[in-house]
């Protein structure tokens, strides 16, 4: 099939303005946030052959099935906030574009649910929700520009995951549209059902591998009236990590950040906050009824003190509570911006390990840091055993760093994996991770690659990603 | 092949005493709690041929091994409590029975998680859970016998799902024997993961057709250290419902129980509670910290005037409730024994519609029990729109009847698909409602079928179950 005729099939599709070629579009559709540019040539200079906007379920279902009858690769795509190249068009062919499919369609607080298209913007939600007092939970630090889509692809997680769970806990139903252009419901509009396989929960963190979500009922909860968050600070990640724990069973607390040495230095020098740097840091929120939000801080602090830290505050003022946050608040800008020479670089960043291997973890990685002589600093969540590393080279030595790093990141989930972990806790495999797969998961990748088969005969659907 | 010669390899795999073939085995292993043995002459007559004990993952992965090379049926079974007929064997062939195994491996509370065999008994669990301050919160009203791989198989909820989800929501990995004798891990051992399809999830509420679970690892969290429980009456179904959503906005409760008139008066028959018996009855729990509990109580109570309820009474004393309790608690026992002539059947006890259908279904229900001459009372969890019809035949006149429940049966399940809801909120399918797969799903029941064509492909795991 000629690419000539392939474009004004498509422009009959979708109308003639939602189809592009122009060298700057395949350009900016050929990468996200996974910093390849700088990892690797070869996706570099990746493009798709044609970028498709679409705004109705229609529109998707007939871009998929004239896909699907000539073979051609598609790449789902809406704000491509993947820190896992999960949007990078490797095969080339389409990059569908989603994010004008980002109607808010219902809000049905009568049912403690709502049903959004795709492209709608995480936080924009949350404003929609907020006038009812209710909120959609999972928070990842991209919230103010990801879309629900890509959430539900990666099975998005965030700080508040320790209390409130993750994307795929709120996902009630979904429509898809299958590779062969099919339109299926799956899931319910229930807040339970046990109806067979449960597919709605299949398709989230497939990462636009088995179809196209172009609608999905989500659970929301009442936003709780008040919160409090404290500081504690600790001369060994072991004691921090012993805390956790027995945080979660005396106070539950909504979020239990933790910061290494590292990460806190870059944050004074950036902010000039002044965080004493001791070798371990945690930040715990707490949520709910303002009386009880004090009960509750009081067990935090008491169980801090108990594990071993040295410096524990705490507050429920508005303010203090922005500065006490300041530490991983800025970490994110801190660690990006430590040297102008320096490059923060994804690939390792997001393994997850059984919250009593925390110290262990953070310890190798640090060691492997300092091995491989990159700056390596451990952030994270706690309270779900997710390691966010902050990795960054310096450019004016790329290629002799390139090689570090490589090797740094492949020591970081051969550790990640020991301990019994996962190369992903919250950010997906996509391209970065997809070597660890047959690690991860034994045998049980091919079950995986029994059902892509069966769903995406024509691996149309975003190929290369997750397992080739 | 021959019989003789299946039991004898059978017996090679397994032991001698732990394959049978008595009579009187195959009888009680031929049914289930779903009450079969009145409905369907056909199915009362199935018998397995053979009766398998197993006690490790070896010996399960032998046996479908070799049921697989010589395609003989495979029922994966423990306590039998399916009220969908989840584990009779339809298609003859072996009943695997897993209760044997019932170890609970290991309770890491360090990482918030048990390790467990399928056969262990939910309320056990618990038991053991206890002294640590932890529970596995999924509570079915069979939890005293009922067993963890059982509660997986089929997704089970129970009072609680309002605040604390089901099954699934608990769900972190599982160790699953494939139909093929592979023996697969999948999920993962931390509290969240991102990498690649949930298997584990998929496995969950598959009732045995894509394979047998030997081992699960489950979330468990901390036990409240409060309750209280509040009895609230209204005369109007509408006014209780409307209720529900805001008093999950304002109290968050664990637990939001409703009542018919028919069942409260089948409780006063039963008990002499002398409970009123208005049209709709809520039982709302709270829990958490000791003040906390007051404090939402009171948002309940005052929740519950506002919305018209004409008697509320609440009450944190563990004698006081228990009283309140009592409506809930003994509606199963009183429902059963209503008159000695009457049997309860099942078949239609599950579903579960959008909150705001509640009242329509209930008042829907009530009219079919009416037009079919049957007594038909409503309760179940208002929290999540499921509602357990308790159905009650006469069995001097049953053939009659049959005919008037069959119809019941139906006109019930349509009647909450067409408010939106599905057959099953947390029973599951199994033979009871698999007629009703291709309305519930559409064309979505093909990509089911595709998977369990894709991991099964001679169909011997729990053939005839959710669909044919």
């Amino acid at each position: 099939m000629n690419k000539e005729k392939i474009i004004s099939d498509l422009k009959k599709l979708v109308g003639d303005e939602n189809v592009s070629t122009y060298a700057e579009d395949l350009f900016v559709y050929s990468f996200d946030s996974y910093s390849i540019p700088f990892l690797d040539e070869t996706i570099m200079k990746c493009r798709p052959d044609v970028v498709v906007k679409v705004k109705t379920t229609q529109q998707v279902s007939d871009v998929l099935r004239y896909a699907n009858q000539w073979k051609i690769p598609v790449t789902p795509r809406a704000a491509g906030t993947s820190l896992a190249g999960g949007t990078i068009p490797i095969k080339g062919g389409i990059v569908l574009d989603l994010r004008i499919m980002n109607k808010i369609k219902k809000i049905d607080i009568e049912n403690l649910q709502v049903i959004v298209e795709p492209g709608v913007i995480k936080a924009k939600l949350n404003e929609a929700l907020k006038p009812y007092g209710f909120f959609f939970p999972p928070d990842p630090g991209s919230e103010e520009y990801c879309t629900i889509g890509g959430m539900i692809a990666t099975n998005a997680g965030g700080m508040r995951a320790v209390k409130y769970g993750v994307t795929k806990d709120y996902v009630l139903g979904l429509e898809v549209v299958l590779p062969n252009g099919d339109v299926i419901r799956t899931g319910a509009n229930t807040l339970k059902y046990s109806i067979g396989y449960d597919l709605a929960k299949l398709f989230v963190g497939s990462e636009g591998t088995l179809g196209v979500i172009t609608e999905a009922t989500l659970k929301i909860v009442p936003l709780p009236k008040h919160r409090a968050v404290a500081l504690a600070q600790y001369r060994s990640f072991r004691d921090a990590t012993k805390t956790v724990p027995h945080l979660i069973a005396r106070a539950l607390p909504s979020a239990i950040e933790f910061l290494d040495k590292y990460a806190i230095k870059a944050v004074n020098e950036w902010t000039k906050a002044n965080i004493p740097e001791e070798v371990a840091t945690l930040l715990i929120e707490v949520d709910g009824e303002k009386e009880d939000v004090r009960l509750r801080m009081n067990e935090v602090v008491k169980t801090c003190r108990e594990f071993g830290a040295v410096n524990v505050q705490w507050s429920d003022d508005p303010n203090e509570m922005i500065k006490l946050w300041t530490a991983r608040r800025d970490s994110g800008p801190a660690l990006l911006r430590l040297r102008p020479e320096w490059a923060k670089m994804y690939g390792a960043e997001d393994v997850a390990v059984p919250l009593s291997k925390l110290p262990d973890a953070v310890e190798a990685f640090q060691k492997i840091g300092e091995k491989y002589g990159i700056f390596l600093a451990c952030i994270g969540h706690a309270g779900d055993g997710n390691i966010h590393t902050s990795i960054s080279i310096d450019v004016t030595r790329k290629e002799e760093q390139f090689l570090a790093i490589k090797r740094a990141f492949e020591e970081i989930h051969k550790v990640a994996l020991e301990l019994g972990g996962v190369v992903a806790g919250e950010h997906g495999i996509g391209l970065a991770r997809k070597a660890y797969m047959e690690k991860q998961h034994g045998n049980a990748l091919q079950v995986m690659k029994a059902i892509k088969q069966a769903i995406d005969p024509n691996n149309i659907m975003n190929p290369g990603k997750i397992f080739d």
